[in-house]
């Protein structure tokens, strides 16, 4: 019987035809997106901000607001149109494209993702979950099927700045921060007048509270998890809180000749100290918290003075604010311990705190339902980056998708998702709207 | 009768004689420098690259081949004009002067410093021991003594940057290192022109290996054991030996927030563990090496990545090159140790190796004899920094006198040396010439 259907879809699609079907009807588990055509978009896209004379696989860089950026949107713009819908770019720049459903007064499906990148990133992140949903959108439509909530196709500006679009879909964003340089050198405020957008009309772009029946997002792992344990879904459990330090460590500046050992105030010896003990409390305990020292600043940084000066950051994540809240505690009683022992002062300073957004437990049920249904094994995960869907977790429900990346290669033209992978990500999100659309 | 001694050659002095002495009565053991005429030569020098507005106390920024460089070496021209000798700048810039002796057939005692800084330096480092070796001259004048040997006085230029007068002297400086940029901004070439010397005729100014006696010189410590010990005269063992190694972590910069602890390769935590294994090695065993990491240099150095590759520097410094070539062993074999427990590759290349400087026994023992004589106490103790008197032990017997550092601060404005410090050096520096005349 799904074998005759399709055929019958198909051929109304070739028509041209929209055929208004029952609801039930709409949550077909035997639906498949164009795995074809998914990947010949990414691929098209993947042209804009390429490397000069490079290929596929040596990346991107389509940091928001660049020309390539530009060049990008208006082929996603295209790609909209030639799913039949009428693309709208709010106030902010973000992209949007609505799908009417049976009833208009039930609360849209909202989906989407974002295709702006880090300087020398890849062909996936974002790419694949903003490709996805046109991809989604367009099987609909050769299947002339009609769902009865309203679906709204999102694509997010610069994702990779810091979730900016959709922190201001959000009304969450500091009218200061207009002013920020992004990685385009332009300001935010620039960029966005760029890309169609105006700075002075933020409010416009606000999404209502409650709007929305969830928000989807497919989105690659970018961690090594799902490649390693061989299983091609992730369910989302959440967007992990993340807390930043500054941390000052001073000792004291002095030749390395003829200052005697014991008599040394080496920042640098308490800075290593307090790498490894960053180490050992993130991994004393059992979980998936992570703790990363990734920015170190030495003074004179010469290799025959004793550094008298270290600045360095700390960063904890995990989905349990708490937990990160204890270990940054832990970490600080065990820095004075090692400026006692090396006569220095280290100093924190916390510099963020951005909180959890927890992944709704019944939109991790319906991508778990709707992989079953594809035969595709799940797993689920934090979260260890942040998503466009942390904004909206503030205005709704939310759900992830995740799919592998090999070998949890992320921001670097190595990054790499299986073309399966992709499809295998495309159709859970396709099928997970379907059972939001019918329950 | 040292009384009577005294009042006669004050009067000869006033009167501008110079008495011709036996032997034994040069080593005099109760002459002493005029210690306010010291002060004051050394305050007058200081004006010379003097911070704009500032004091004594701001220190000083005389790098060699700079206008205040210049400035300064005139005024000590000057002064060796005042202590009734005409200088010699040599080929290399060089400063020199010679004291007859009573026999001329007999091989000098050579004697002196630097008056170069570095950026940002103190008042004391390399001037102290210069300025007393012409107060010596002046000491010996007031006094009409001459002595049996010729006294020979060199301020080295550019010790700063690489004991490059006092190398070029020992005839080891390589052609190729005259395009070597110094901190002056000048390369060593227009550097040496500038203040006098010819480039070309390098060669000129090479010393004879063995022309003369043993070559002394009064430098204050730079580190704080005489300070710290309360003992006003260092008797230097040697000047130490430097292995210096350039150190590669090659880990994998990966996202900070998505990939687990146990996945991560980093190369800043190889790099902690390092630090940390220098300063285990160095300290494991009794003596007075030293050993820093004072440069490191991290990749991408981003707070929400993890760090993928690593360079950092390691020194070594002991008077035995053997022990310090033994602790770089130990070094690197623990480094492939932590390599392999943090996912990394760590090579280590040696780019330096000074070997020691041993400062001639008989010369230690007449600095103590000379120090005896004037009641102050001595300590032997090596010397961690490079001095000129480490090439001219390529020549001839060396013997170095240090003065305490307060705090042990150098080459910085807080650098400081106690005035009644500075005399006991000069002091001892007369003396020590004056046991090698009569010995």
């Amino acid at each position: 019987m799904p074998i005759d259907r399709r055929h019958f879809l198909a051929g109304a699609a070739a028509l041209g035809a929209v055929s208004v079907l029952p609801p039930a009807f709409a949550a077909d588990s035997d639906l498949r997106v164009n795995a074809d055509r998914l990947r010949q978009t990414l691929e098209a896209l993947s042209v804009f901000g390429r490397p000069q004379g490079g290929s596929f696989a040596d990346g991107v860089s389509r940091v928001a607001y660049s020309d390539a950026d530009v060049a990008g949107r208006k082929y996603a713009l295209g790609l909209i149109r030639q799913a039949g819908l009428e693309p709208r770019v709010d106030t902010a720049g973000n992209i949007h494209a609505l799908r009417s459903g049976q009833d208009s007064s039930l609360p849209e499906i909202l989906f989407g993702s974002h295709i702006d990148s880090v300087p020398s990133g890849g062909n996936f992140d974002g790419d694949v979950g903003s490709l996805s949903a046109i991809e989604v959108l367009r099987t609909l439509n050769d299947r002339g099927i009609k769902t009865r909530r309203p679906l709204h196709l999102a694509i997010w500006q610069n994702e990779e700045g810091g979730v900016i679009g959709s922190t201001i879909a959000a009304g969450e964003f500091p009218p200061a921060s207009l002013q920020h340089v992004s990685s385009s050198g332009l300001t935010i405020e620039q960029g966005i007048r760029k890309i169609g957008g105006d700075p002075t009309r933020l409010q416009e772009a606000r999404i209502p509270k409650g709007s929305f029946r969830a928000y989807l997002e497919l989105h690659i792992e970018q961690g090594g998890n799902l490649a390693k344990a061989g299983i091609p879904v992730g369910v989302v459990e959440g967007i992990v809180s993340i807390d930043e330090y500054d941390v000052t460590i001073r000792g004291f500046a002095n030749h390395a000749g003829t200052t005697p050992m014991p008599e040394r105030r080496n920042a640098l010896l308490a800075a290593a100290k307090l790498i490894e003990t960053v180490q050992q409390v993130v991994t004393a305990e059992p979980g998936r918290q992570v703790g990363t020292v990734g920015h170190i600043d030495v003074l004179p940084n010469a290799r025959n003075v004793v550094p008298g000066l270290v600045k360095c950051s700390v960063e904890l994540r995990d989905l349990s604010d708490q937990k990160i809240a204890r270990l940054g505690e832990q970490i600080q009683a065990r820095a004075q311990q090692i400026a006692k022992d090396t006569g220095t002062e280290i100093e924190f300073q916390k510099v963020e705190h951005d909180p959890p957004a927890v992944a709704t437990p019944e939109i991790q049920s319906l991508i778990e339902k709707a992989s079953a249904a594809l035969g595709l094994k799940t797993m689920r995960l934090p979260s260890g980056a942040g998503h466009d869907a942390q904004m909206m977790a503030r205005l709704g429900p939310i759900g992830m998708i995740f799919v592998p990346s090999q070998n949890g290669i992320s921001h670097s033209p190595k990054e790499l998702t299986l073309w399966p992978d992709v499809a295998n990500g495309a159709n859970v999100l396709l099928q997970t709207i379907l059972l939001l659309d019918s329950a």
